[in-house]
């Protein structure tokens, strides 16, 4: 049985055979291939384009879904094993995932960091604890760790517009924003387009460093696909020449001791129409939406020639329902 | 492309093409007209008919609905253009709507009123701002300036009644309330009774007008139709030999000075089997719906016989059928 | 036309129809027998297995549903006849029941006890007030009184472990909780075992009584099937020899005096190892779910040999697969 909840459970070889099918069928009628499938979506924070993406992959492809939020009609779930269950968590993982499983041929999460140590975000308990206790596929809509249907969202959009990424010269820089936020979408779109060749610049400013075990992951994939991972401090530096401009911002790293209040001491590293004068001429810009106008990223960018984010967000849609017919399939 | 926040987007040729389909299929099977059509359904605001009757809607046509509440479960939404994004609106309407446009065949929106201002209200910000940044036909479930869907029902309720609705002497009758509601239910209803050839007759105490450009926009509907619009402050001189009395609480002008407060200044203006009993003999009741009995109502006019209520928001059903099917049809 | 609001609606006659159907589909493929049906879904509380099995049922089925959460979403709904409605309730039952009847062809409330006292509650005034102003069949998924789905999965699970329930010797349980619970869930195992002939032992601290109308109602369907209850306060006693052990945390008896607090009384009540040792060498251990572990039942018990409870959570879908059917076919 697969599953998809990170980078690791398809590599390299499921990516270009899920990026393929994704692109394969956005050109054709949408198929019909989900019919009497239920995918059982399990949201513990909010969303708005996963859950109308994946809603409209089961709708056009003759299936259905189900969807439950956390603590908003639904119990409040405990991961932690061998818990006294005496606080506000009503029902465990233990009993929730089983049962789901029961009802659904897929099950997806979302389930946000923490935030409160880089080390426990990433051994991701309440994903891990889904799909350990699932006896149904199970896919991320996004954990502390990854993103992984954005990470294919982003490729898939490179790959439309430079036909391939091998070599491809990407800067995923951090942004600025008025609060801490996950690591998921910059930690997959590094690996991601680690594992699709490309030449992969990841700038942000002192103390904003990514989670070491993912650094590491992403240069092995690197190092498999032909493309490669360097880190610098300086924006403008890594945008120079670069095809994709990725911004988003994220939170303190939690081991360099910055406190979360340090996401607004860099407003300079605002995304601006500047920056993207430095990029190569037929650069594009990404994000992963929702994007803070004016506070990550600026009006002009946006709204400029470089913008992809409504091409990259209708993406979510082609790979998801690649990749829930290469869980389905298996 | 059609849109349908207004009754400016269809007209009387529109109104009438929209009753007459809702009424002939209201007759007949549900036909299968939304096959493969997904309705993406964004609420600012609380609903039970709008969105049970959409869903109904997609699911008989054989196609689907998605349902998303903003800042519940979905990021809250910014409008203003230009505005830099450091609040508790994470994510601006130039990305949502021609993102959700990417996933949906058809974009449907409930958002009310501010009420701070009259002339805020009918600029319609957010709703215009769904319809300008969409790619794919927009519609209202309700928003600051009007409820188009609810003003079809009315007026279908009413032709089912008594066939024509040509001269018809109808009343809409303010109501008290406990807090002052939006204008957007009276709105409709004045602006498609003028549009069918009504003589309406609007009724409510001091300081409690219209919005000017709505009661002129009234005018000029009811001479195009062969109707008439007449406004008093005498609640059982407008409802003399009516033979429709929509009662309806709205709350006062913000041109007229008044306070919030004033709402329940008035709690003789309750529609009561005495207002009803001054009515034409085969007079009808009718209320949008969700009604605040012995309040709004007495419990003698919703229990007793003149009430329409229910068919009235039966034909919610009836006339989004229609809608949708005129909007997808162009 | 028929309803599904509690036991009485279907008697010994019906529930035996309605788990033979059960039990039958479950080895098959999926009929598609809900084509073109709408279930709509009206909670007033929380919901995990409910919401998904029901809306799993109808997706299966070839149907859908509408889910519509009260206060959540959608207005607060009034029950009380002939209420001023100037509080936070902005609809009565008199008015959203028959409307929603309008779009759906079934309509299922999920509504818990106050709580206050077991007489009001045993009046059911939200579940009998959809019931008497819908005009398509009504279904519980909980209500004060009754959970008549759980009870048809908790028979459904031990009819096909045992074959026969005629004269299995089974005991229904008291369990600590951190809050006084309703009594639907006991209520509903009590009334299902009794009419499918099961020795029902119900045990309980002192104080905890079920409601005296509900026990009554029990021992008629009992000896009307050849069944047995008894009640005791001694745990072991009840739990000797059982073949089923079901466990279930509920409030105080509220003619009994005991203050909620008393729920906290009992930890020795706690469903362990141990007491599934003094049941028969094939017992099995039943829970509604969500449970709150090493509080109302041990992870032993749960995570050991006896445990059914995810194979009970199945048999919701079953079972109401089957209900829908035995009300749409009358």
């Amino acid at each position: 049985m697969r599953h998809a909840t990170g980078i690791s459970d398809f590599g390299i070889e499921g990516l270009e055979e899920i990026l393929a099918r994704a692109i394969q069928w956005k050109a054709g009628a949408h198929p019909k291939h989900l019919v009497d499938r239920i995918l059982g979506m399990v949201f513990f924070n909010p969303s708005l384009r996963t859950r109308a993406s994946f809603e409209a992959v089961m709708a056009r492809g003759g299936g259905s879904a189900i969807v439950l939020e956390v603590g908003n009609g639904v119990w409040k779930l405990e991961d932690r094993i061998g818990a006294i269950m005496d606080g506000d968590r009503a029902e465990h993982i233990k009993e929730a995932a089983p049962v789901l499983a029961r009802y659904v041929d897929l099950l997806a999460v979302r389930t946000f960091a923490a935030g409160a140590s880089d080390e426990e975000d990433h051994a991701d308990p309440v994903m891990n604890g889904f799909r350990n206790y699932s006896t149904v596929p199970t896919l991320s809509m996004e954990s502390a760790r990854e993103h992984p249907c954005q990470g294919l969202a982003d490729l898939m959009t490179a790959r439309e517009t430079f036909g391939s990424t091998q070599g491809l010269p990407v800067t995923l820089t951090w942004a600025p924003h008025i609060k801490p936020l996950p690591k998921a979408v910059p930690n997959s779109f590094l690996l991601t387009a680690a594992a699709a060749g490309c030449e992969v610049r990841v700038a942000h400013p002192e103390g904003f460093e990514l989670q070491g075990e993912v650094l590491a992951q992403a240069q092995a994939l690197a190092k498999a696909s032909g493309g490669s991972v360097s880190l610098t401090k300086d924006q403008g530096e890594a945008a120079a020449g670069s095809r994709v401009v990725y911004a988003k911002a994220w939170g303190p790293s939690t081991a360099g001791g910055l406190k979360a209040e340090a996401v607004k001491d860099h407003p300079d590293w605002i995304c601006s129409p500047e920056l993207m004068g430095k990029a190569a001429k037929d650069a594009i810009f990404m994000h992963c939406l929702p994007v803070r106008r004016n506070v990550e990223v600026a009006d002009g960018v946006l709204d400029g020639p470089w913008s992809r984010v409504v091409d990259e967000a209708e993406n979510r849609f082609h790979v998801q329902r690649s990749l829930v017919q290469w869980l389905l399939e298996a």
